[in-house]
């Protein structure tokens, strides 16, 4: 799935994923009033807005991008009706041809970790009838518990394809407090770094890239670059770019000298355009998808400045 | 809620929490047959037998246990249908007066985090309506991302009476690989303990511990000891008991002079005890429940033992 990854990226020329991370606030009133109207003022109803306006998303890009991101927790919290979206985002997603990252950031162990490998990237097994649930392509997991939390979705990964994202170092101002503590002369996230590089040794594709790759925030570039040099096999998901502050230049760092290596969220900075001054004027509210569009080209041409 | 969790605590003379943790191969056979009937063989199906299982359960120990922790990877394998059933599973155990500690072991950022604690702790906006979604009084967390991934939660615990159970010392065999490195002169697992007690600081109740509280595996007596002494106002909840090795005397030092300040994960060796050589010759399949509430009773004698 990282070669099929990378070559999405190769055909595109761009290593955009777009955030599939609605709020309510981000939906226009036009797809509110009709959900609401539907099935009330309700969780289900939100569900429901939050599934139209990420497929309107999906159709205004799925050509320019290699991939999106929707985040579980925006569907999740309005309960199984919000699940049901996410799976339907996801499914509509892959019936556009994108590779989709699931943002699950699930951490656990043993029978519970084969549970969510099960159930997100393997096949659930009711009394021998096999069932592929969620369906993303890759997941994003954290790695607090050690290997053991990790090794029940690697198989996952080997046996059907599928890759994982592990948290390595995140986007947000207080990650150092932990992820920057130094132990044996290097930096916690170093050390994840390492580890999560050699966890993905025996899963490396013909790009030279594991199907385990690492979250790494563009928040922080010199971080970036330095885990970049530690973990030549590892592809990189870059969380932080545009609405929290990183630019293409920080982003220099995290690619290899081919231009590959990493994959640059932006939800925000995509999804809501419509709502930023930069594309305004341009857009009223109900071409959000238009607005989206030109922001992720907008985005593309960033970036190839970078990786040119 | 932690007052309310160690009234109940008091009350019951019991520190044991039953971890609904099913698996197919734990649900007997009639259950498994009414709902495959129903619903087939599939993800529906298999939830719903989840669900009717859960229930005779929490049926059978409500009033010996003051909680009950269902492990929501069991449910949202199965998609949607699962995590209905997990609600379900809540709902049933707060109208049966039971604490119910969720496990969900979520970490993320901001919007992202905020979502999480609205749905499961907190309340749902959607334009001015709210909803309470999943209902658990308390929940687990991951604190690898630092403490603005953990802030939005808090902020719904005070006001809404809510608990957390942030990691800190896991029981899996690796738990060590990041946990036990070196920093500063302490291990990690002790620089997170030192941080969790410090952002509980605000939110102690009357016996003395917060609403914020920690995962301290049974696993690792003397870490157990050790933590408890280095965190004196945090509560402990701890996997570890019974099917994953330690026994009662390996839980000696997570509790205080009164007998407090931790509760005691089983989640197989109750409700799976029916299966276990110990019961199977006094219960039936159809009897699991009783052997599930004979299993919680001797759990209880076994750690009276040690609190006495």
């Amino acid at each position: 799935m990282i070669d099929a990854l990378i070559d999405k990226i190769i055909e595109r020329k761009n290593p955009t994923v777009v955030g599939l991370d609605p709020r309510l606030d981000y939906i226009p009133a036009h797809i509110k009033k009709a959900c609401f109207e539907e099935f009330g003022r309700t969780p289900k109803g939100a569900a429901e807005s939050f599934l139209q306006f990420s497929k309107i998303i999906i159709d205004s890009v799925y050509d320019i991008v290699p991939a999106v991101k929707p985040q579980v927790a925006m569907f999740e919290q309005f309960g199984y009706e919000g699940l049901r979206a996410y799976i339907e985002v996801i499914e509509y997603a892959k019936f556009k041809n994108l590779i989709v990252i699931g943002d699950i950031k699930r951490s656990d162990i043993a029978s519970t970790a084969e549970a969510y490998s099960n159930g997100h990237i393997g096949r659930v097994d009711v009394e021998g009838e096999l069932f592929q649930v969620y369906q993303e392509d890759f997941i994003t997991l954290n790695p607090y518990l050690g290997i053991d939390s990790i090794e029940p979705y690697k198989k996952d990964c080997k046996v059907y394809d599928k890759g994982l994202f592990i948290l390595v170092k995140t986007s947000n101002p207080n990650s150092g407090q932990l992820q920057n503590l130094i132990t044996d002369g290097e930096m916690l996230y170093e050390r994840v770094g390492k580890l999560v590089s050699q966890w993905g040794e025996d899963l490396i594709g013909k790009y030279g890239y594991s199907l385990l790759g690492a979250v790494v925030g563009a928040t922080h570039p010199e971080e970036g670059k330095r885990l970049r040099q530690l973990m030549p096999h590892t592809f990189f998901l870059v969380p932080g770019y545009g609405a929290q502050g990183a630019t293409a230049d920080d982003l220099k760092g995290v690619f290899d000298e081919r231009g590959l290596g990493a994959i640059i969220n932006s939800s925000r900075g995509i999804i809501a355009a419509y709502k930023n001054e930069k594309y305004k004027k341009d857009y009223e509210e109900k071409e959000f998808g238009q607005a989206a569009r030109k922001a992720a080209l907008d985005m593309k041409a960033d970036l190839q400045g970078v990786i040119n």
